[in-house]
């Protein structure tokens, strides 16, 4: 590959990770020779209004130079690209989205994040965590869990029974799983070497997925009550991990106790929490539109999450509300973070759409109110956002600290590895449930044009999901053999991987809903069975047979039943504990190597069927090699490289595989002056 | 070329150009037959959840179907975008940058502005002005001038002298022009077709370009003062022209009746318009850093525009500022816009700083209270903000109607049409003065980038300038009889064109200040005389001298002095009187075909030295083709074709020229169904 100038957020390109409004940072530039570059300087943009310096050269070696510039920290988000005059008078700019001849926006600048607030960035641990999944109906039943009543919005349902993605089993099909439940298993998660639980919410509520709360002042008794989740956080920290809960802030559920009393009292002060439409109004207004949008649905006197009547939207207006929920210390943000819960940060649910309604946005407003209030309870605590598409504009580093977002990471990787033509079910974000084809060049852009406009701090703690409790799970459509091509790009790429539980044990899962099965405890203890075998597929409609042909890439699905699609055949190959065992040793590659973390990220080859990038750091850099396909790349400095993983063939400066491939192999730090 | 679907904002696709918020909007696209899409839908974004709508097919004929949906305006800014999906299984994304594979970004997105009162949006004059701007210290004197004292801060200059670009002439030069001079000459105006001028400041000030304000309460007497204003206003309005002023929101100067007393007076009610640092923080607090930051520049106690002491920036945290400036119809604001002054509206200048320092950003409250205010004194005005870098961002249809900007056609013009290498003086913007040497490719990139974030109707009302009274003036460096062409594209592409006074007779100017020339009146008088002879060339450093080749392209300036530098050889080879003359031809041109006012904008053509478009109505439609050099380019519909400008050869369906050329037809209006 041509070598082409490079910078990054990481430690080798800028001194300051986290600095203050008004510091100067220094930022280096790593320019090839041949490039040709006569001049170097940086463009930053305070105030939206051009600003250079100029920078000079402060190491070189064979192929590099390395400048150096000074840049003044002005804005909370200060943006800066590179200029470069060459020898030829024209010039070159350097952005976030790489390379170009021409001008470029504002949105595609580096930025660098000036904290107004100590405490107020992503805590230390942030981007060395490996985050674990939990939806609790749906993980572990303890004990405790046989001796409580089903309550009266379930339908209860057996650990074995197939998921009914249907209403009203949809969201009523009860398990009882429960919080004892994920303590108990803490075994498997230290085995696996995760680190943060993220527990999707616990509050009570009327549902089997709880983001219809209907209080946030107690855990779901359900799920063991207050007390189970003090057990779980303090055996969880007792290990080393951290866990995390989940907060809807864009709505509550319709028997939460808020809306309740505003429903019952249009004097409460409750009532104020929400958006009430005039019936009257309903034709006219735009609200009235607005509530009126889902075809089929009555219409209610309230803003609702997409005119879900279950899910009344917050008025964000509210002081009490804000009060209440999100500001201070006794508010419900504040509250679980201190002990005796001690929760080490949130997820909020519906970032997005937090605060905004027709000519209103108040989104900014609330999202830096929780963080203020989290940070004055303890501000070494994670807060994730939910924005599943093009995300960067609400993640500029003044609140959320990562997205948990599908457009850079979980959607172009599906669209590489899944069997062609295959279609995914709700929940992912997929058009018309199509998945489209990418090749590696597609992968690369897709994940460069929506990771751009992320500060590099906000890139680390990104959350790389192949997969959530809101998705069908990677493994129904992947092209065979390509889980830890996946997985692999999930621990070695900037951001936080993340597991969905299960996606250990091999499940599938063809929606969003399909996707919460109970975790098959007795398929990891009975070594040896195909976890495609029953009672995982049959009965569910789901039917993992083999393609008709080995490899070869099926386009229509291998079974369908009730709507249900499942491609390719990855899922005969392995049994859970194989499959446990893979996602443990590409899950202690990540922790044993810093690079991964918050090394540099820098792409030496980019195909239609293997990519390779390394992550950069001054002791030790990973170089990873990804292939869907048989392939073979040529690549410098192999004669350092020591295998971390994978069976790719390396002979002197060639490298390759008869077939998918994830591999990495340490290379030698880079010895350069400290920045 | 290929065809490939198009839609834009103008009333062939979209069907309410200012919707309601909660309007349903009827938006139509255009797709070949061979383009295989056998779905449509529209995917918005509201409250940044995407939503489809399903399109279906209203028209059709042999090259195209026409689809169709509906978009309910949910947000203020209402982005959307077109999903196809073709007969392979395969999907196409259609945003503002044009066609895609992969997913695309928000900012990208077409845009809809939902108004939320009623007149914030543009008047509907907007896309129909043709705009000229005068620097009224440079246009014309009127015989008053002659009894007005030279004011203690000038150095007074004749009409002739040149322009003095160094310090302390250079903001102190005075050469007396007024208002009355204005009224004068508007006959010169209306011979060129102008029907917007746009005053820079009028108000008093210690400087001749008056951006550094002392009040913002009368009329500047050395113009004439408050009557002369009127006159002209009146005078304008006779002939059916508009007059616009120029405010400074981001900083007053330092002599300004409000600085002055919260300068002296600690316990001023004006103190707190501004910003202040304590000098013993200089060293620590980022306000001192900012202060500090020009080298050589002493540090002052107050936040000023890049450091020059002389223009403080405004504090709008100030309730007292706004209410004085630009709140309600007692403010500075409104006071201008009521009779009898009757302005028709305001440009604003650094409105890209305007209200941001440090962690705030208080821009968008600002703008939206100076929108307001107009609306409430006369919502038939105009309101445009300067920024001449990426604007798009600022630029949502909330409050600026359009943009004094150079990164979308000004600087890409420049880039295409200078002599290669050449160089360009302060103002304009080019990275280090360099006039980068763009493609025709590069140049639609470049457009396309900077415009598409715009929604349509800000688009509309953008300044189309190849220069102005900050930059230097594009003849300086063009090619050889690239004029028309340029000038042709600024008449003819989607904005309002722009034309800063003395461009008409050939002026040349190497950067913004020099760019300011007393205009040559006696020059338009004596007919066949070249505008770049003596008295316009000689004696100011800046010789017009023919290249050694006829039409070579020359890398090194013809000329140089004192830093300035002249390429090309267009300046001999017309008089003033035939450049007015085509200058008067390309305003008629757009002044006849209301298609180039609102048409629909459609790429027929993009090649390295040949551009061609079409501007599309319902009526009737323009071709345009621009080319810098010899050209031949195929053209469909050209039996249908009225030659309208130019002298490019018609041959069937070739199109071709010799050299630099501009060329326009009528071509029939497209007859669709109403929306």
């Amino acid at each position: 590959m041509r070598r082409s100038p490079h910078h990054d957020g990481s430690p080798l390109y800028v001194s300051t990770p986290t600095p203050a409004l008004g510091d100067t940072v220094e930022v280096r530039v790593r320019v090839p020779h041949d490039f040709g570059a006569v001049a170097v300087s940086t463009r930053s943009n305070p105030n939206r209004e051009p600003r250079f310096s100029e920078a000079s050269v402060v190491h070189s070696d064979d192929v590099w130079d390395w400048w150096q510039a000074s840049v003044v920290v002005e804005n909370p988000a200060h943006g800066y690209r590179f200029l470069f005059e060459l020898a030829d008078g024209s010039q070159r700019w350097l952005n976030a989205t790489g390379l170009h001849e021409i001008e470029t926006l504002d949105a595609e600048d580096f930025t660098l994040v000036g904290v107004s607030q100590p405490g107020f960035g992503a805590p230390a641990w942030a981007r060395s965590s490996v985050m674990y999944q939990v939806f609790p109906d749906r993980f572990a039943r303890s004990e405790g869990a046989d001796a409580r009543p089903t309550p009266d919005w379930a339908i209860a349902a057996s650990w074995g029974d197939p998921v009914d993605t249907e209403p009203p089993g949809r969201s009523q099909q009860f398990y009882g799983g429960d919080l004892d439940g994920v303590t108990e298993h803490l075994d498997h998660l230290a085995d696996l070497g995760v680190t943060l639980i993220y527990l999707t919410p616990f509050f009570p509520a009327r549902s089997n997925h709880r983001y219809d709360s209907t209080s946030f002042d107690e855990v779901d008794p359900l799920l063991g009550g207050d007390d189970a989740l003090v057990r779980l956080v303090e055996a969880a920290h007792g290990r080393g991990m951290r866990v995390i809960g989940d907060l809807t802030s864009n709505h509550s559920g319709d028997g939460h106790e808020w809306f309740v009393a505003a429903r019952e009292h249009p004097d409460a002060p409750e009532r104020d929490f929400y958006y009430w439409h005039a019936p009257s109004d309903e034709a006219e207004t735009p609200e009235g539109a607005v509530a009126e949008r889902l075809d089929g649905e009555p219409a209610h006197d309230y803003e609702s999450w997409l005119g879900v009547p279950s899910l009344p939207k917050f008025n964000w207006n509210s002081a009490e509300l804000r009060r209440r929920f999100i500001e201070g210390p006794d508010s419900v943000v504040a509250r679980w973070l201190k002990p005796p819960f001690s929760l080490d940060g949130w997820r909020i649910d519906v970032a997005n759409m937090t605060g905004r309604l027709l000519a209103e946005d108040l989104n900014a407003q609330v999202r830096q109110t929780i963080r203020r209030t989290m940070v004055e309870v303890n501000p070494d605590t994670i807060l994730l956002g939910e924005s599943t598409n093009d995300a960067s504009s609400d993640f500029r580093g003044d609140a959320w600290h990562g997205a948990m977002t599908y457009a850079n990471f979980t959607r172009p990787l599906w669209g590489w590895l899944s069997v062609p033509g295959s279609t995914a079910g709700g929940g992912i974000g997929f058009a018309r449930h199509r998945i489209p084809a990418l090749t590696g060049h597609q992968f690369v852009e897709a994940h460069t044009r929506f990771a751009a406009g992320f500060p590099w701090q906000v890139r680390l703690a990104n959350m790389n999901a192949l997969d959530t409790h809101d998705t069908p799970r990677f493994l129904t459509s992947a092209l065979p053999g390509t889980v830890p091509f996946a997985l692999g790009l999930s621990v070695t790429m900037p951001g936080i991987p993340v597991i969905f539980a299960g996606d250990e044990f091999g499940l599938i899962g063809v929606d969003g809903e399909h996707s919460r099965t109970p975790l098959p405890w007795g398929e990891l203890a009975s070594a040896g069975r195909g976890v495609a075998a029953p009672p995982l597929s049959a009965g569910r409609g789901v039917a993992a047979s083999p393609p008709s042909a080995g490899r070869g890439v099926a386009a229509s699905p291998l079974s369908a039943g009730r709507g249900v699609a499942v491609y390719g055949d990855s899922l005969e190959t392995t049994t859970p504990a194989e499959t446990v065992a893979l996602y443990s040793a590409l899950i202690r590659l990540r922790r044993e190597h810093p690079a991964l973390n918050d090394g540099g990220f820098r792409w030496l080859h980019v195909g239609d069927d293997v990519l390779a990038f390394v992550r950069e750091a001054a002791e030790e850099s990973v170089l990873v090699v990804a292939a869907r396909a048989a392939f073979s790349v040529q690549m410098e400095g192999m004669a350092d490289a020591v295998p971390l993983f994978g069976d790719a063939a390396v002979d002197g400066a060639l490298i390759s595989g008869d077939g998918p491939t994830f591999a990495a192999w340490a290379l030698p730090g880079l010895g350069l002056p400290p920045l």
